[in-house]
């Protein structure tokens, strides 16, 4: 196995092991926990907690993921409260999300927003109670997850998405930026920040993940037209049908396969000075060849 | 005018226009700003907002509450998502609040469950950037609020009188000391850190916040029965026509009238210690006989 698969694989599984500590006692609360669990522990591929760690492995050293571990939890209770949320009726209206029902399938759509409410204000006790790295790290960490997932941030984005109908390269490009963009762009500089890097590390890792984000939205409406949906895990074609402009609809098929070359080009460049054994590299470069 | 009114009167103002000061800038993300001000500047007594303030003052010394308004007015916007999300169709479906229409009969849901989720992200940024307190202070009002808003505070709570039905008294108690005590907790013992308190004093302020908060909540279910329409925004008996038990169902009028003065009686005891010029006595007692 390579040194990539293999450390991709460490830092998933610890980052299951850690979530699948939350919320595991019995709260007299109903089926609250229950419904945070299931939407967290659905799977993924955990991208952006596994940025975080290797941010903060490159900047602290071998071992220094370990101590990132529930500042990169803390973006994937933020990245699932987003995906409850995005899933009700009121907005993209899903009833599947990872082939399994969504939320408020299962919960209601009562839990399904009181559950994403609660993973947010969760992932600010994980960052705040990190008693691992200083007072001032975790203080700068929750701050930027504050700042990339709120109103000049994801959920600006969401609102454009799904309020506002991008119809431009620009505009598309702009609510990519803001929706998901932002929080992977927190997810590397969070990782850095825990492993104590520097201003121009956080710099080089905030370009790093704005890149590679922007070339994982145009490959997702790449997969969304020539992907099969058994692998892609929502039905093909969903975007178009609601009527969405994607990038596929600006670029082409070609244009697209493209952009993804150039954003992974610039996102290597980008953390060049810092990806000592080419982590970054495979990584930028898995995430552009993706199937799923 | 008293004591009590004109510092009152003062901190309501200051915690006005620090509000009216948020998201006041046009950003490029459609109605959100707008729909984040509509709720957030809807008027309202600042009850937690006042109490943080004094208890810095308490804890701080005489001007100490101007640096802790940042953190008094992130307990507002955490207050005001949730009555955002409260009012939705899937959860109370309410059209009016303070008299106005809600959130969502003006913005539409989708806009609704967006704002809120900025609100609670802006919530943290407001305490997080705040440099007229140490990073340490800030890092523990954070760690307050995200505790006491979350899946074991307000959002428990939330769980419990939406989905579940308190019956007896000991669940009616503990519904409201999670849904709103641990919130009004969390302004008093904020205050307290922020103007540099004592563990003893956080202590003692959040059992003054625990009385004051189950005095308000039972004052609330009696307004209910006794209360005018015109006076207490929203349609009298909304809460009995809806089938829920309140205080009044289990204790009676008069029953409600004596618990509201025995918890006023052990709210003030709790912070008698710090009370120097009955600031806390009042306003317990102001809350214990409002009428709206």
């Amino acid at each position: 196995m390579s040194v990539f698969r293999r450390r991709y694989e460490e830092y998933r599984q610890a980052v299951e092991t850690y979530l699948n500590g939350l919320f595991a006692e019995k709260a007299p609360w109903g089926d609250l926990y229950e419904s945070m669990r299931y939407s967290l522990l659905a799977g993924g591929k955990r991208i952006r907690p596994v940025l975080t760690l290797e941010f903060a492995r490159l900047a602290g050293g071998e071992d220094a993921w370990k101590a990132a571990l529930p500042v990169a939890c803390a973006l994937e209770l933020v990245h699932t409260y987003s995906l409850i949320h995005d899933d009700l009726p009121c907005m993209d209206d899903d009833d599947l999300r990872r082939g399994k029902p969504t939320n408020h399938k299962v919960y209601g759509e009562t839990m399904a927003v009181l559950a994403g409410d609660a993973l947010q204000a969760a992932a600010y006790q994980l960052i705040l109670t990190n008693k691992e790295i200083s007072a001032e790290r975790r203080l700068r960490c929750a701050l930027q997850l504050a700042e990339a997932s709120g109103q000049d941030g994801m959920v600006a984005g969401q609102v454009l998405d799904t309020l506002h109908e991008p119809k431009t390269e620009e505009e598309l490009r702009q609510v990519h930026r803001l929706k998901t963009g932002a929080m992977i762009r927190a997810a590397c500089v969070m990782g850095c920040i825990a492993g104590g890097g520097s201003d121009e590390m956080c710099e080089a890792a905030g370009e790093y993940a704005l890149e590679v984000g922007m070339a994982f939205q145009i490959r997702d409406d790449l997969l969304d037209v020539i992907g099969s949906a058994e692998e892609f895990g929502k039905p093909i074609g969903s975007d178009r049908e609601e009527g969405k402009c994607t990038f596929v609809d600006l670029l082409g098929v070609e244009g697209c396969e493209e952009a993804v070359l150039q954003c992974t080009a610039k996102a290597k460049a980008a953390a060049a000075a810092y990806d000592a054994d080419g982590f970054l590299t495979v990584m930028a470069d898995q995430l552009a060849k993706r199937n799923a």
